[in-house]
């Protein structure tokens, strides 16, 4: 790549926090020039703005969303719009040429009707949307590469599907007892005002939320089910946990063949992500702290064996708005654009 | 007292911090029982759906704010509510025989102008706002034993005030020198969804606001210039601190008396707090920790002399909601109705 | 209960968190006067020294550790010991008339040889050893009445126990299936300078330890063998969360009636916990935050049903200082001195 | 640069944070390779078992201190140890021909009597002392390009004296009224287990420290008497902020001429800092979050001018451990090589 062949970038959605990661990101990526920030709200405001800590770094204003002038201006276009937006949109601007990658529930769903019956949203886009592609390159690498629509996966999805793909797909586990318990920080509530995510009231404290029927659940199950050849029913209870990022999924099922040891498993899940230069699993005895994948793309793998309940416990650790959201969105583009996977992602967090 | 004496209290503006501090407080105060929650925007609610935590403890709902039916049904009216809207139902309560605790900024000031020129807000309750006494029973407790109207200290005011008024009182230092630099939890923003609250945004983080213009600043110098007998301009400065409670005001002035030695103005805080069970003046060397006073109703004060700069630097911390707010009005409650100071408030917070 | 009356009580171990907890409550304790503060590291010193934020408050020094000294100053004594030591001290204490409560794991075994190969500690106690009550008020209140010797439960057990005892005393699940993903403040690790303690490293982070070893696992068997009248092996993870106090159990297990629903187990624990002043069920769609139960001696329970996996889900939140250690071992204490079981006890916290 | 060009850089000292943040900024540098990690405690053990999160990143082990090898295998060292080590290796390191950069205060003193007063420590390398330039590269740049020996700035006097400089440096404020009130996260604190750095005692708290005799105040003074060109004394005042990283100066100083406004000295600050890329000044009315400079190498001023009181205002907002630290190590790193001055040093943080 050279500076002349940089590549034209817009983000539709820039003022949440998937938007600062995509532009944090993106002004440090060799290959691209972000040329668009989009926003209905904000709309006329400059970025800085929104986000003083770009003082003097970004001159960018926000701009009304309008797909003519978006199409015109870029060859890629993120969406970071709340759902049921996407999908609205995304039709006009494959049509005039343009690459989308969503992080949205939008395009994530390969049977519209599961999308529909969770998000309460019908669907007039069913062409468009049986092309897309979700966008979790350890699984779909080729697909991703060839496609010219991503739906990027959700941030619980993506730390427990790095959890329960290599079980899932080896068939090491009984699938329906597999219990994914999820622990986020509250920047997973988005840029809005709620009381529940203040600091006066989430600080110091814990609880879990959306138990048993969170949007999240038929996201994983459909990954699971076409990892398991069955269909899967996975029980997912998020948590919010009092820090700004970082999600952890502790992931409890019972193994086929109680004679399995952690070792094992280590072995498999290293064969399974030996290409993914994102997953870190750990050795022996080592499990993930959230704050190790804060500021990173990684997700840290560790495993344990409980040989008296012949269960496998899988944890997995990533920054909830990086690898579960605007990095991931990266890793998907430069898989599309023919570049090294890691380019102008991070990989190695600042500690403590 | 015994139970059939019981005083009934209301309180308008439950639903913020400051009224559930004060139904928690009023609650198990032995003294009072409490007959009216009220409040506009949350009108008809059940005060548990507002604040889960009093399941099967509280049984109150939240009722539209009537100064009749308020009047009708309590003797004591506690007031939280934005500034600007106490001043408007005062009167009618007075009126009616209500002895009133106002936690906003509307009878704060012996000078309306003062107030009307930070507040902008024109006054028409003269006759009464004369009669209102500056809820500091650590500086006004024998008027507040005589009033039917209690104006309540801000939380910063507080703080501050407790740390410079046996300076100013006993002409130790020069009025003009004095800079507060204070810091509280975001908790002192309220109960409303502000971005800048959020534990997204607050967390990991550290502000000052407000610099050279914030609305306590007239407060701290109208009782600083009555103590001085001289008219004092103040430094004052606000941080928000990533923790959800408690008030640090670290204070600056320059001695009068270079000779004076930190051991001197222990004993000279000690003495001007004696009768006081709320402050506890600190020995030599130790500085007070706002964790020390959460949970209290008490005020924690710390007190070092620089003899390279001949300046004292005064440390005092309390719990912004408590001694800072509710526990506040409560101990001005008791004082009024001739109780034991210490009646109902907490002492002795959990450590850590 | 008259002050001439107050019951003498001692501490030993009482400069860690248990400690200072259980001077805090005893302090503000209407039945008892502590006579006795001991520990060995600090011996000599002032408990001020400690725990700054009791100046003027606490006038006692740190004694060293003599059991003739403690017997004869002291009616009851509660002791905070690391593992292994109570049971060298409380057979003497015993003798000589004194009635314990251990804070530590030495008496919640009533098969010791399950106590040695978990603390890895041989037992010289066994006459004493079998006298012991497991302090949980809420399963074994008649018991501990009785006693004079009680083993106070840990602060894990406690959540998860309160959590599944319905469960498994009504035979509701299937016992094999019980998960516990347990999330704990950082002040269960104890006052000790650890480095993945440190603010610097546990905040804004989150990770799991101890999973299928942790010590507390055959505690909360031992109790669930107990209620099930079966063997019953639990599966229990333990994980860190950035916060000082609170313990949240997420508690997964297979319904043996999949025709449950969640208002029957609400109604079923409801009747379950009448008699428990402490325990806190909550209404339909509630689930508790730890940040209720801080600063409280009470177990807030949510319960929710997934019919697509017949799976209950119920989470207790308690403050692990409290409710988890010090304040039971008071609401014990209450039993066995014939007092009401709430005196003394905080039943309502702050909030935020 | 090339590959086959990289500078050989160790450091000694590399357990603690400073050295984790080194070993992250130095991994990421295009110029450099480490072939060096040393400590004495840890000693013989990989790096990742004390950093976990660098596991299959890192494959260094931390080996004993023996200047021999060090200067053997190293052009660069830094020194990461604590205070008066640094001066026993120096001259030795120097002879042999190594450049050094010494992260604690042994070289920061101009005037060693000033060092052992402060620090109870005798010197015997004067002759190598003399010739250590203070690290600060916004004020002495050119001395550093030519330095062999550089003295790392304290975390505090960089925030401090980039706020000061160009106050003092223009004759702007009357400097005895100086009084900088700083705020700093506890990671400052070091990697060691105090009990006052615990999570659950900083957690939620905030406390000063180290009043009027801290020793962080000679070296600020140091450095505001050469830009006064006369002998200053400040007021200076630590506070330990419940947050891992990031501090706030708030620096308070009477004007000279009350006649400036906040933006005369935005446009006195904006030229100053014109050629130094990691000083970011605030527009009007902008105050520095320490969030904003976390993760970065930056300084973010902000400025104020209170005309009641004649007084500005400066806030200066920089991550303790880069900026504060590492990061202005390997600033100065850069300017010694020839290298560009940003070379290898983030600039933009993650946010929030």
């Amino acid at each position: 790549m050279n500076h002349t062949d940089k590549i034209s970038v817009g983000i539709v959605g820039a003022s949440g926090y998937g938007g600062v990661q995509l532009v944090k990101l993106l002004l440090e990526h060799p290959g691209v020039e972000i040329n668009y920030l989009g926003g209905d709200s904000s709309a006329g405001k400059q970025y800085t703005s929104l986000y003083p800590h770009l003082t003097n770094r970004v001159d960018l204003n926000i701009e009304a969303i309008d797909l003519d002038v978006i199409a015109d201006r870029c060859q890629i276009v993120f969406l970071g719009l709340p759902n049921g937006l996407a999908c609205q949109m995304t039709p006009t601007l494959i049509e005039k040429g343009c690459q989308v990658l969503d992080l949205s529930a939008d395009y994530r769903f390969s049977d519209l009707e599961t999308y529909t019956a969770w998000y309460k949203t019908e669907r007039q886009d069913q062409a468009i949307a049986v092309k897309a592609v979700y966008g979790l390159p350890e699984l779909y690498r080729d697909k991703i590469k060839q496609s010219q629509l991503i739906g990027c996966p959700g941030c619980y999805p993506t730390a427990s599907l790095l959890a329960l793909s290599p079980l899932l797909k080896q068939g090491l586990i009984a699938p329906e007892t597999a219990i994914i318990d999820a622990k986020s920080g509250t920047s997973g509530g988005g840029r809005q005002g709620k009381i529940n995510l203040l600091l006066a009231e989430a600080d110091s404290s814990l609880g879990a939320y959306g138990v048993a029927n969170h949007r999240h659940t038929p996201e994983i199950e459909q990954i699971c089910s076409e990892l398991a050849r069955q269909e899967v029913r996975v029980q997912f209870t998020p948590h919010l946990i009092p820090m700004p990022r970082g999600i952890l999924a502790t992931v409890y099922a019972t193994l086929r063949d109680p004679g399995l040891v952690r070792e094992d498993l280590i072995t498999i899940f290293s064969a399974f992500y030996r290409s993914s230069p994102f997953v870190n699993i750990l050795p022996s005895g080592v499990y993930p702290q959230t704050k190790w994948a804060c500021g990173t793309n990684i997700c840290y793998i560790g495993i344990e064996v409980d040989p008296r309940t012949s269960r496998v416990i899988v944890m997995s650790a990533i920054d909830n708005l990086i690898k579960g959201q605007a990095g991931q969105a990266v890793q998907c583009l430069n898989l599309m654009m023919g570049w090294e996977e890691t380019t102008g992602l991070p990989q190695l967090g600042f500690y403590p």
